[in-house]
């Protein structure tokens, strides 16, 4: 039967395919197809995993402190029960070889599977039980995670393999949430479309579906209850909605506007070589922002002259504890240079902290607003070993190539100041070891309102200035941009985000110092004029969007924006004034 | 043996007492002294509650749907063990009768110490099996707050009664982390210190310690697990260490320093009646902030010539659901303005919401950013038939009395203007009802950036202003004042925050609107100079530090402080121009 999920419109375009829902679990897990050839083996590692977890609790029992309460053997009994359950290691073996998932997804699959039969219980303590088969199905994933399979690049292999037989449908994922990590994951198209249940316009879920330029509905509340694996679905990211099983006239319909989408696209690609030049002549730059260092090609290719954000996370994320190290960084950042053929690089140092937390030892809900806690800059100021190595890498890789240094979340001159101080040593350390390293130009992020309000001591201290908007904008309104109770509270058009960054914009060409946009707002066509308006030259964002971008400047007069954008700045409901 | 705890010194002032070591609980537990004559009744009612559980899992167990899984019924049976477990019912009878504590502290204090056993395990997986224990205690608890005890004014019962026989020891609360709830219970003084293991400068305990002018220490890291039930201890809120264990030596110096601080509190006492008054005849107006609708007369004793704040979150948590309806709310705020004999009563709406949950229904780590999310005037505004019936009952006060109306966390005129249209319907209701309210002033919190930046917009709005500068601090500087992590980054004398707090003041004084400070900033005396010359002219706190700041006042010349405050406000290093 025909339904539909309405949810927020995130990442337009529309996608027909099957649906792969993703279980959500407390620990985060990869999802990949494995190859056919891979079955066998890829079993025995969900196997072998679980017989040592019955090991481990065996032993568990046999060691039992004398004083522990009796109840606890008792406790132990029930667990080794659920692992050994045939039912259970029967699914996982389905999941393995008539999907190809990988065993922690085939794992988390039917977990989740297994979760629903709890949730439909009438009574909350009984449904309060399955945190029991949670905690073993996580206790087994950690055991995979010590040892994991060789595969080099997960996702790929599906991307790469004709041999699935299910290669030729389209997928799209439907899950609860996405994790950085899952994205991360996902980023090689290997899924036509994205709904999930939870999430705001700029959730993780949303940037990372626009920046790929697939559509996705986020906030489709019931969606991983009402989706099964494999139905087919049509997402419209365009109206945010989902169809689920959809009758052939709407599939019709629908193929229509994809096809009509298509065309569009293939117009703005004839501007790939038009240089970015305003009616009026002004020049613009159009930098991109990258996940990963082999992500450079692909922006030359779209027209970015430079990279304007290169997120360091990747090297940090997933790796449980062992951090990377100065030779493995430098090499990262060597390759992200050396794609980027002679154009400067931006490498922004960790921002990973309290709301993306390396690993999960600490429960998320170990800090109470991890936004507002330790992040980024912070992390770094906390961990100066692993910070100066990160610059260390970054200055030597800077002898190859123009490298911007950029600091995220800087907000106090003490962090300034502790910060150059950092930068300071590493140099002082790679000159006692005699190693080469490059000049950098020393750059902050501004994205806290405090650091807005404080621009003109930032600009004494660095050589260029990056306007994060969406944490701007967050912390400016007070809003979680990923809560979806408040998320239609978080306007870019409030006017008290838009004075933050016009003064910002002023101060730094008063200062004669370059000032670029990063955040969302930069790869929003809609906003291309406002701050073309209030002096902006430099735009960095995802290389999908820079054509989009590209036409609005080819189509703007700077100086008929100017005392327009002033007006708009001015005005307390910006966004009357901004409607085309 | 005599050792030392380091923590942060939140709270000025030394106590010396025994330690009443209070167990964290998922759920939110009252914590209060009993009557002797009460023992066996509160014995009973654990009783009662504890075989209620066990009946209903039972229960459970029977009507187990065919379809569950096998293990769930083993796994009830181990709960049905613990439940049924001789030692746990001695002991709580123990903590009842030996400590006269409620039934409910009995149970948690009991789980704290088999917790610790737990912890003690050496396997990460044993450990976590207490999740278990917690479980079927927190189901307990739940049977008594349906059940709780007719006990009036819980705290009272001690403070009142003779007949404890450790009444004459003074008692200090030794915590993980404290509740608003908790530091309601215990705000009549019951305690003669608290000392907690997290937290910061701005922590609910630090806030509340400080208003009551209680000595406090937090963020002492291992005090909930090296202090023991009723050992001695020192807090020294001045430096903030916790001596436990103190030499006969130790004590005899920390009683002189006691009371040497006493002498100065009589001191100050002296200036109750003195007007509050500069030097240069600027009259400053001293308004008392207030939680419960019988606080007014210690205001005003207190020397406060109104209530600058009286926050209404007593009224609506701790309640399980059922909200208090217009005529329950009606009375309160009738006590509150009848308790200030005439002078202004200024009531904030509902400050509740993802940050301060209602119920522990929605678990804390449902919102990732609590602070960002759904709450005050956000939440109000999504259930506006709650907040009518709150300003119904403000507008039926208002008829007798004088009452200044106050939203809390409004940042974009959209709100503005759906919260006047809810009052203006409130209005329309009672006029359709007949029923006689007055009229009120009304005003807005400035406590989020927006707000702040966007200042002018919301004094075309409203009659006056209060700056909440704990939450605007918090945003501007994108720190969570309560994650000890950062809060060594939560910083006050911020130029950004300075700016922010200028601004507004200027711009009220230029709209000829009254403007108020009732965060943290006003109760302290360190500040109130800067203020003063930034043209703060009411401030509003708890009335204990009422008179410190009115001895600031009277030494204070506003036309020397003018110049200087602006200095201060440009410097981008605030606190070197402030140090005395």
């Amino acid at each position: 039967m025909t339904f539909a999920i309405h949810g927020l419109a995130v990442s337009r375009g529309i996608a027909i395919g099957r649906a792969v829902v993703v279980a959500s679990s407390r620990m985060e897990v990869v999802h990949y197809f494995i190859r056919p050839e891979q079955i066998e083996s890829e079993i025995e590692r969900a196997r072998s995993a679980r017989n040592a977890v019955i090991d481990e609790l065996r032993r568990l029992q046999e060691d039992m402190p004398k004083d522990a309460p009796g109840e606890l053997d008792a406790l132990l009994d029930v667990h080794l029960m659920l692992l050994q359950d045939e039912a259970l290691a029967e699914a996982i073996r389905h999941w393995i070889s008539d999907r190809l998932y990988n065993a922690e997804w085939a794992l988390t699959t039917q977990l989740e599977i297994v979760s629903r039969q709890f949730d439909e219980m009438d009574d909350e303590y009984l449904r309060e039980r399955k945190a029991d088969l949670e905690q073993v199905v996580e206790r087994i994933l950690w055991h995979m995670k010590g040892a994991a399979s060789p595969v080099a690049a997960p996702v790929a292999a599906r991307a790469g393999t004709g041999a699935d037989g299910a290669a030729d449908t389209p997928l799209v994922l439907v899950a609860q949430d996405l994790s950085p990590a899952d994205m991360l994951q996902f980023k090689s198209k290997v899924f036509a479309g994205f709904v999930t249940a939870v999430g705001g316009k700029t959730s993780h879920t949303a940037i990372v579906a626009r920046s790929m330029d697939i559509p996705a509905v986020v906030g489709a509340r019931a969606a991983s209850q009402l989706i099964r694996q494999d139905d087919w679905i049509i997402i419209d990211g365009n109206e945010g909605v989902v169809i689920v099983d959809p009758t052939p006239m709407i599939l019709a319909e629908y193929g229509f506007r994809q096809r009509q989408s298509e065309l569009e696209r293939e117009r703005l690609s004839r501007l790939r070589y038009t240089p970015s030049i305003t009616l009026d002549g002004q020049k613009v730059e159009l930098l991109a922002n990258i996940e990963q260092p082999g992500d450079g090609p692909a922006a030359v290719r779209a027209g970015a002259v430079g990279v304007g954000l290169f997120r360091t996370e990747f090297l940090f994320m997933g790796r449980s504890g062992n951090l990377p190290g100065e030779e493995e960084q430098y090499r990262a950042y060597r390759e992200a240079i050396d794609g980027m053929q002679g154009m400067p690089v931006t490498i922004r140092t960790l921002d990973v902290g309290a709301d993306k937390p390396l690993d999960k030892a600490q429960p998320k809900d170990y800090y109470l607003n991890p936004a507002l806690g330790l992040r980024a800059i912070r992390w770094s100021l906390a961990d100066t070993a692993m910070f100066r190595t990160q610059l260390r890498a970054i200055l030597r890789a800077a002898a190859h190539g123009q490298i911007h240094l950029l600091f995220p979340m800087l907000a106090h001159r003490s962090e300034i100041e502790q910060t150059l101080a950092q930068l300071h040593q590493a140099q002082g350390e790679l000159d006692a070891r005699g190693v080469a390293y490059g000049k950098v130009k020393i750059g902050a992020m501004i994205e806290i309102p405090a650091a807005a309000l404080t621009v003109r001591t930032f600009l004494r201290y660095f050589d260029f200035l990056s306007i994060g908007t969406n944490d701007l904008i967050q912390y400016t309104l007070a809003i979680d941009r990923a809560d979806e109770a408040v998320a239609h509270l978080y306007d870019p058009l409030h006017p008290a985000v838009l004075r933050l960054i016009a003064e910002v914009i002023a101060a730094a060409d008063a200062a004669g110092k370059s000032v670029s946009v990063c955040g969302e707002m930069a790869g929003d066509a809609g906003m291309t004029r406002l701050l073309l308006g209030l002096g902006l030259r430099s735009f960095s964002m995802h290389p999908a969007q820079i054509l989009a971008i590209k036409q609005e400047i080819l189509r703007a007069d700077t100086g008929k924006l100017r005392p327009w954008a002033q007006a708009v700045v001015n005005s307390d409901s910006p966004g009357e004034l901004l409607a085309p």
